[in-house]
């Protein structure tokens, strides 16, 4: 289901089989949160060279609901998107969105962010919820402990993750055959991820991998980095953990990142990423492009007619001028978000395909520096 | 410059010449209040079959300025439209959206509602920034009384908004060679159409078309209604106005409207309109659909699966289901007021084709009363 077709340095080229197609790796994940991108339709997705989504159980859990959305014929068609989709386990969300929420052996209880009702998530039901929408590559319900708890706490953390990951497991096992939502066209099944934890601890990154790979999935994923630790810490992080990951298995480094981070984690092995950036960043002003970071708002575009990225072909660069994006912004126009989004997303879509170019032509490394050289972030 | 081709009892096809091409009324013209349909892009418009669109001049003025419109080269290069664009003086937003303002004879003063400054618009001046916009049809500045203002205003105001008209006009003749931002490819220069007001009496409309038609325009707006009167009120207001203007001259019926309110209009001889509705009432989740009116929140559509309006070929009613459509609703997706935005102004421009192709045929009261037989508002 995974193959690694070339390597540069570190960097991998490879082809991940999915229930609905296959993809190459490195990918980056544009986010469906709800099931819709931020004002992007999904044939724009496809057009600007997306491969694969992914929507977040903790908000589809509680609107509209896993079984609505198995009614209307799964995730895919609810959202009219015939690619492969990736869903975390809402472990990430009940961590980060939910005021109130209590760590049992079994589950965790949290207060629904929209109606303050109680919810109780088990590692069982994430799988259950995740199967009933459809999803492509399933995540396992993990403990995701902040950048600054100690490390007692993350051991005790860490064991827990572990434990879910196995339950998670087993039901996904029992469960697969029934994963009806799921047609998939080609004879692929869904995968299921592991998620390595952790902390910010090297030996417990260890740890956490070399149990997850004990008990075995299809894909690992490093969790609870990118919550605030400086950049260095994410990147040994990423050192401490993939030496012990299998090398037939994709690695997916979780709500990561900025372009340099995807740069530098595609060179410590990583082939999967996904992050609010591109599209919560658009939604700011803050746009992505080959020369570095354009703030909208600067006064400095008020009259720049030039295009927002001269090296870049999508909709928003090759119709409009700074000078208009800027009007479009300042005004709150809502075809502001949707140019803003169509472009960052195009710009990091376009990163991936230029690395997956470059490892393909064994040039990674030149093709970082060349990147950063003209980056101004 | 204007052609009646063909008429069905009193409903008119027509032929209007613009700088920018030439467009079959009766039409309706999305509204691109500040350089931008709420959510929609350009091309969208033109694959919807829209012919022109209409600007706030008081919104333009404001922000970003009308000179730095025309640096860029002007509205139509600013904002990516190649078609024909008509702009209002701005008149009624300092009537509509300004707290404070003050009517004097030479113009009117008024607050900016983005930061409170004081501006003073004058005939003159709202042509001249018209100018600068590189409108194709021009507006005069009228002076806007509401629905209930007593006769004896309504007099005063008429006295005022003819008086301006002539200015209007004068500044326009000297100035329209000069009008170089909007760049002719067919030789036809800018239109400018006067404003017909009156209120609510007869009589005072009656007046008002005369001594507009006295001074000599290139088409004649109906203003001032759509204010809050009764739907019988504005018909008839039409009807007191439509037999005292040229038959060789476009009608705009200003601000309208409802569905209903255009196929009734048409009939009594109006070519032209525009109307926030099918974008405002969009964000709204007030879809207009040939059944009639859907309202997305309605529980009834959680688990509907059909699409909007099966007789919708949309980009929306193609690819989605109401469930999606009041899931994205309720949701506050971005996309919602995107893709709801597209359905109501696809509904209305194919209403407006449907309407030209029927009075083509020769059946436009057929086509009204089988419309409205299987519309509910």
């Amino acid at each position: 289901m995974f193959n690694v077709l070339q390597k540069s340095s570190k960097a991998r080229l490879g082809l991940l089989q999915t229930a609905h197609g296959e993809i190459q790796t490195p990918f980056f994940m544009p986010i469906a949160t709800s099931g819709a991108i931020k004002g992007l339709t999904m044939e724009e997705i496809k057009e600007l060279g997306g491969q694969i989504v992914l929507s977040n159980t903790y908000h589809l859990h509680l609107r509209p609901g896993e079984d609505l959305v198995e009614k209307a014929g799964g995730l895919h068609k609810f959202m009219n998107w015939d690619g492969p989709i990736l869903t975390d386990s809402g472990g990430y969300q009940v961590f980060s969105l939910s005021k109130i929420r209590k760590l049992k052996a079994d589950g965790v209880e949290f207060q629904s962010h929209l109606d303050g009702s109680t919810i109780f998530l088990t590692p069982e039901k994430a799988i259950e919820i995740q199967m009933k929408l459809g999803s492509d590559i399933i995540m396992v319900l993990d403990e995701c402990p902040g950048a600054n708890e100690d490390r007692k706490y993350v051991e005790k953390s860490l064991k827990l993750t572990t434990e879910w990951a196995t339950r998670c497991q087993t039901f996904f096992n029992e469960k697969r055959r029934d994963a009806l939502q799921c047609v998939s066209t080609n004879g692929v099944e869904p995968h299921l991820f592991g998620i390595v934890q952790g902390g910010m601890h090297p030996n417990l990154r260890k740890q956490s991998a070399e149990e997850l790979v004990e008990i075995g999935f299809d894909g690992y994923a490093i969790g609870g980095l990118s919550v605030g630790e400086p950049n260095e810490v994410m990147y040994k992080m990423t050192e401490a953990t993939v030496p012990y990951l299998p090398e037939d298995k994709p690695r997916y480094l979780m709500g990561v990142g900025t372009p340099e981070n995807i740069l530098e984690s595609v060179e410590r092995g990583i082939d999967m990423f996904d992050c609010v950036l591109p599209t919560r960043n658009a939604r700011h002003g803050h746009m992505f492009t080959s020369q570095g970071v354009v703030r909208l708002k600067r006064a400095d575009y008020k009259d720049d007619f030039t295009p927002l990225d001269p090296n870049c072909d999508c909709h928003t660069c090759k119709n409009y001028t700074k000078a208009y994006l800027r009007h479009l912004f300042i005004s709150g126009e809502i075809l502001s978000l949707r140019l803003n989004t169509l472009h960052n997303v195009a710009f990091y879509l376009r990163l991936m395909s230029d690395i997956r170019k470059a490892i393909k032509e064994d040039r990674f490394d030149e093709f970082k520096e060349e990147f950063l050289k003209n980056y101004v972030s």
